[in-house]
C-alpha cells in the first residue's frame, strides 16, 4: 500500500525529507524518528543537531594516512612503537576501525576513501592512490624525507597490505594499486582468503579478520 | 559478538553517541550514518542538522486538537468543511495521519499524545484528557463559547470515537475516558473490530475471531 504523504506541517515534512536521506531509513522510518525527536527535550534534540553539524565541520583527516582524526596526524600514524613500514591498505574508516578492533595488525594504514567502481564514476585519481604512492616512495628511498625516519628498522622491507574486499571493485583496485607499486622494491600482500569471495569486508566478524591479517599472502594477481 | 569501541575521533564517537538514541539505530548503524553523513557536501549536512532542529524548536500543536501544526488552529480544525461535532479520539499524531489517509472520516480529532501506562508511569494527567473533556462540555452545554459555535449544526448530537490500540493500555484509557465522558450527552464509539480485509480466516487469532463473530454484520453485497 501506498504511503500517501499529507504531513499535517511543512517543518514535520522537511525534517522527514532531511531525516529520509539517510541510506536504509525509508519515508516511513524517517517518519517515525522525527516524531521521536519532537518528544524529546529541547536539549537533546540540539544536542543531536550539533552533534551531526560539528562531526561534519570539524573532523580532521590525517595527514599520512588520511584516517578520522582529531589532529593533523591520528593517533595510529603518531604512534612511535608501531611499525611504520608496514601499510595497510583499506577503503575506509570503517575498516581500518575493524582491523584495530581485531588486535592483530601493528603496521599503520591508509585510507582509500573509496574504491575504483567505473560504474559508479570513481577512478583512481578520485582516491588517495596517488598519496600512497609518494608514502611507499618515501619509505623506500633513502633520501625520503617524510617517512624515512619513521619507526621501524630504516631499511628493513617495507609491507603492503592490500586490505580490500573480495569483490570485481576491490580485487580491481587491488590490481591497480598492485601495478603501481611493483616497481618499488617492497613486498605486497593481500588478505587471506578466510573470508569468502564476496564477503563485505565490514561485515567479517573479528575472529576471520584476525586470521586474515595473521595469514595474509604474497599477492599473486 | 561486543563491538569493541576505539573511535578514531572524538567528533565521531559524540556522533554516534547522538544518532544512536533514535528508537531502533544501535551503535553499529549510527557508525555508518555518521560515516555516511561525514561523505556528504557540508551544506547538506547543515540543512539535515537545521531541519531537525528548526523541527523541534518551531512546531506548534493544534490549540483545539493537539495536532502537530504550523499555526496555532491545524488545517483540520480550520476546515469548516468538517463536522465539528464528531472528534476521533487519537493517540498520536501518527494515527490522524493513518486515519486522514483513509480519506473515511470526515470529522475532527483530539490528540492525547500518548496512552494511559502505569507501568511506563503515565498517568491521566500526562496525557490530554483535561482538554478533551473540556471541548465536550463546550460542545454540549449552549453556554459554550468556544466550540459551540464550530461548524455542524448546533443541538446536533455529538459523538466521541476512541480510535486507541487494542492493547491493554489502549483499552485502559478508553475506559477511563469513557467513564469522564459519559456524564455529558453524548454519544461514545469505538472502532469495529474483526478480520482485516483480506485476512485469512484459519490465521486470525481466536479473540479477534469471536468478537468478529459476536458483531457480525448484515451482508451488503
Amino acid at each position: 500500500m501506498a504511503f500517501k504523504e499529507n504531513y499535517p506541517s511543512k517543518l514535520l515534512e522537511e525534517a522527514v525529507d532531511a531525516i529520509s536521506t539517510l541510506p536504509g531509513i525509508g519515508r516511513r522510518s524517517a517518519l517515525r524518528l522525527a516524531l521521536h525527536l519532537l518528544k524529546q527535550p529541547q536539549e537533546n534534540v540540539h544536542h543531536f543537531a550539533s552533534a551531526v553539524k560539528n562531526l561534519r565541520d570539524e573532523v580532521k583527516y590525517c595527514r599520512t594516512c588520511r584516517m578520522i582524526s582529531d589532529e593533523d596526524i591520528c593517533s595510529i600514524c603518531a604512534d612511535r612503537s608501531r611499525d611504520h613500514r608496514t601499510i595497510c591498505v583499506v577503503e575506509s574508516v570503517r575498516d581500518v576501525m575493524s582491523i584495530e578492533n581485531t588486535g592483530q595488525y601493528h603496521g599503520v594504514y591508509h585510507v582509500l576513501g573509496g574504491i575504483i567502481s567505473p560504474i559508479n564514476g570513481v577512478g583512481p585519481s578520485d582516491i588517495t592512490i596517488k598519496e600512497l604512492i609518494e608514502r611507499v616512495a618515501d619509505l623506500v628511498s633513502p633520501e625520503g624525507m617524510f617517512e624515512a625516519d619513521a619507526p621501524g628498522i630504516d631499511g628493513a622491507p617495507v609491507e603492503i597490505i592490500l586490505a580490500l574486499s573480495g569483490d570485481v571493485e576491490g580485487e580491481t583496485t587491488a590490481f591497480y594499486i598492485y601495478r603501481q607499486i611493483s616497481r618499488y622494491e617492497v613486498k605486497v600482500s593481500s588478505l587471506a582468503r578466510g573470508l569468502g569471495f564476496g564477503d563485505d569486508l565490514e561485515y567479517a566478524d573479528e575472529l576471520t579478520l584476525g586470521r586474515s591479517i595473521i595469514n595474509r599472502q604474497i599477492f599473486k594477481p
